[in-house]
This record gives structure tokens, C-alpha cells and sequence, in this order.
């Protein structure tokens, strides 16, 4: 009999010291809406997506590399300096195709970092839930699910796509994690209502974009598969992986 | 119009440092089994409790304070040194009436001591969970809902609990809060289950008790609203607070 592996989740940043990430495959999430940005950009055919910390680097990025673009955003709109923002609704393929996005968010770039030590790194969002769920089934290793949450704060979007992974792998691992569990339970609440935006209506992430005029963006990352690709981390940048189907 | 005030939810000690507590009202949430077990004792009959951080604190207390026991727990089992442990069970009104219980824990004990700068610190556990609902929206303050979680990690019992307070007094306060959104869609989440304890039957501190033998206590802290107190902290020990009625 094979031993499932565990699968975790990790509902801050500010909680990632109780994780051990070694070894281990990390899905960063951040819904709204950095790893959704990464998500689409990949699939319009960009070369690759470089995440990086600080907007100064990002701006040095951007200046020193051929056929490439600087990209983030800070507290939810485009940063001084950099020439575009987070909102995946910018990169459509006629524009990034080709491409290398350097890109700083808040905090979903910042996570990345902070997980350096795992043995793979991928990029979550409703918008690619299934092929991450296929890919961490097909590695058969342990997983932790980061959320990046906002300023440290759990939010509910990055919770629930963590909890739709949990529903959808969980015959697969074995789970004893509160937070998996909570997560889970958040997506069952979710599935009784008629789509996960109006779920998470009621979330502050939700209202301070919708303030930014951002709600088609709030559409756009809660639509569930329309991306089938992985992106991973390989050499500091976000490629696509091929898909393993099982 | 009277502005609502705020209500929070800290999934745990390890984020208390993003919320602000100070003039707020705080309840310490220890659900397996600290509050569960402070609740017991004072409506008990208990003369007072008095929450001490470390074993050999308690001791000394327990040495020096006329008609008093100690009692406590480490990793789920009574801790070397103490008399009793932390269930709610070894409470019963015949055996604790009139006495001062010192009592120190893994999780419950240590978060009440780092929100001293609050105005008003409650005890909340199933057992007292409209009293405690009564007593906010009486007050009339902001509050914080903190969940003493296990070892800084966030569990499903004591964010399960918030999740009940906020349903309960959602229409009185302005809740601006993703960790106060997911509580209390695990709380409805949970109503669909046939009770409580089936709810949290995935949880790791169930099988932590379970394991234990101590399957009849996590019964016990599952049931609703048999202790109608509240009990408050004055003058470094717990009482009970006359319950305000609304």
C-alpha cells in the first residue's frame, strides 16, 4: 500500500514559520489578483514572468532586459513607475505574447520568496484550478497551499481556492490540517451559492477593488478552468509547465 | 443614526500583532478546552479563576492561596505538578463551589495574557455562547473575537465559535473583516451537519482528545448555551459578570 502524502495549508505569510517547506511542492495563491495575472499572461503566450520584491528592481528589471515590460501594483494600483498594473485583463495574447513580464504585487511576489527552500513552486488561481490539481496529484509528493492574504490577514479568496484544491485532491492525500479543513468547508459553503464572486462579495478584497473600478477583474479571476496550465518556477522566473494528465 | 461598531476575528495569537486591542472588548476563545472549562467552573460555583502562564507559577499560587487548587494542561494532559487537569468534567458544582481555581494551558492561558490592554477580556466557549452574544451587543464596543488556535496554528473549534458569534450579532456591529467572513461561513456550513461535534469530527484536536480518551469532554464543549454567564477578567482573575439582558 502506498502512504499518501500530506497536504497543508497556510492561511499567511505571517504563519509560514509553523510550515515546513523544504522538500515539498508550494502552490502560491493569490487570487486578487497576482497569481491570476501570472496565470493569464503564461497561457497569452508570454516567455516568462519574472516576480520581483521591490518596484525599484522591477524598474532596473525592466531596463536592462530585451522585450520586456514592468509590471505591479501596491496596496491594489499600479505602483509609480512601472508601466503596467496587476490586472490580468492587460495582457491579452496580442499584447504579451512573446513578452517578459517583470512583475511586483503586495503580496503574492513577496510569498514566492518567502518559499524558496520547496522543491517546486507553482502559481494557483481558480482560472488553472484543475491543472493544478492534476500536476500535484501526478508528483506525489507533499504540498503546502500558501495563501499570500492581504497584508497578512487571511482573506477569503485565496482561503476558498485553497479549499476548492482540498474538495478536489483530497482523495489523494492525506490531509490533517485545520486550516485544509476550514478551507474546505469555506468551498462547500461557497458551492450553495450561484458563483463563488457572489461568495466573496462580502469580502474586503472585494469592495476595495470594486472601489477601483476593478470589478471586471473580480470577474475575470473567479472564472473556474478557462487557463489549463501550470506555471513554475524554474531559474527566479514563471514558465509554463507541460500538464501531466493522470 | 449610532455608527455601528467594528468586530474583528484573530484566527491566532501569531496575528494578534495585527490587530489593534486596545479599549476593545476581547473574547479569549480556547474551545478544546481552556473557556469551555472556565465556563464550567465559575458557573459552577467556583469562586474565581485565575489564568497563570507557567506550571511552576501555578504551583506557588496554588501553595500560597487559602482554599484553592491547581489545575492544568500541556500537549492536551494534565501537566507534572498540577492536581487537576482541564477538563470541564472534574468541575462538577459539589467538588469546585467556593473554591479558587489557579489554572494554567497550552493555548488558552497564554493569549489572554497578551490582550492586557483591552478594555473588557470575556471568556467564550458553546456553552455560554448567547450570554457572550448578549454581553457584546450590550456593550457597545469594537471587539475582537480571538481564537487561542494550537500552537499559532488557526483550528477549526475555536474559529468555528467566532463563526457562531458572528452570525449571531452580525446585525449590530459593522463587520469589515475576511476572518470574521470565513468563520462564520464554516458556521453555516456546519449547520448542515447533524451537530456540532460531527462538524468538527475532521479536526486535529478532535483526534488529539479522542486520543486521549477524552471523548466525552469535546461532547461536553459542543453543547449550547447550558452555562448562561459571562465570565470577565477583573483584578488578574476571572468572575462572572452579571449577564445584561437586551
Amino acid at each position: 500500500m502506498t502512504v499518501k502524502k500530506n497536504l497543508e495549508v497556510c492561511f499567511s505569510p505571517a504563519l509560514l514559520h509553523l510550515y515546513d517547506t523544504k522538500g515539498k511542492v508550494v502552490v502560491i495563491i493569490d487570487i486578487f489578483r497576482a497569481t491570476s495575472t501570472i496565470t493569464a499572461a503564461l497561457a497569452n503566450g508570454a516567455e516568462k514572468v519574472v516576480p520581483v520584491a521591490s518596484v525599484e528592481e522591477c524598474i532596473a528589471l525592466g531596463a536592462s532586459t530585451p522585450n520586456s515590460i514592468t509590471a505591479g501594483e501596491r496596496n491594489g494600483q499600479v505602483a509609480p513607475g512601472l508601466q503596467y498594473g496587476n490586472s490580468p485583463l492587460e495582457y491579452p495574447e496580442e499584447f504579451i505574447s512573446g513578452k517578459i513580464l517583470n512583475l511586483t504585487t503586495t503580496n503574492g511576489t513577496r510569498l514566492l520568496h518567502q518559499v524558496e527552500d520547496a522543491d517546486t513552486i507553482i502559481i494557483g488561481s481558480f482560472l488553472n484550478l484543475s491543472a493544478v490539481c492534476d500536476f500535484l496529484i501526478a508528483q506525489d509528493k507533499d504540498v503546502l497551499l500558501g495563501c499570500a492574504s492581504w497584508k497578512d490577514r487571511p482573506n477569503m479568496e485565496d482561503n476558498l481556492f485553497a479549499g476548492a484544491v482540498v474538495r478536489k485532491v483530497q482523495s489523494y492525500f492525506d490531509i490533517k490540517c485545520d486550516s485544509a479543513m476550514i478551507a474546505g468547508s469555506m468551498y462547500d459553503d461557497a458551492l450553495r451559492r450561484p458563483d463563488l464572486l457572489s461568495y466573496l462579495k462580502v469580502g474586503s478584497h472585494y469592495e476595495r477593488l470594486a472601489n477601483f473600478g476593478l470589478l471586471k477583474d473580480l470577474e475575470y479571476c473567479t472564472q473556474v478552468d478557462i487557463h489549463p496550465v501550470v506555471p513554475i518556477l524554474k531559474n527566479n522566473a514563471l514558465v509554463l509547465e507541460k500538464v501531466t494528465t493522470i
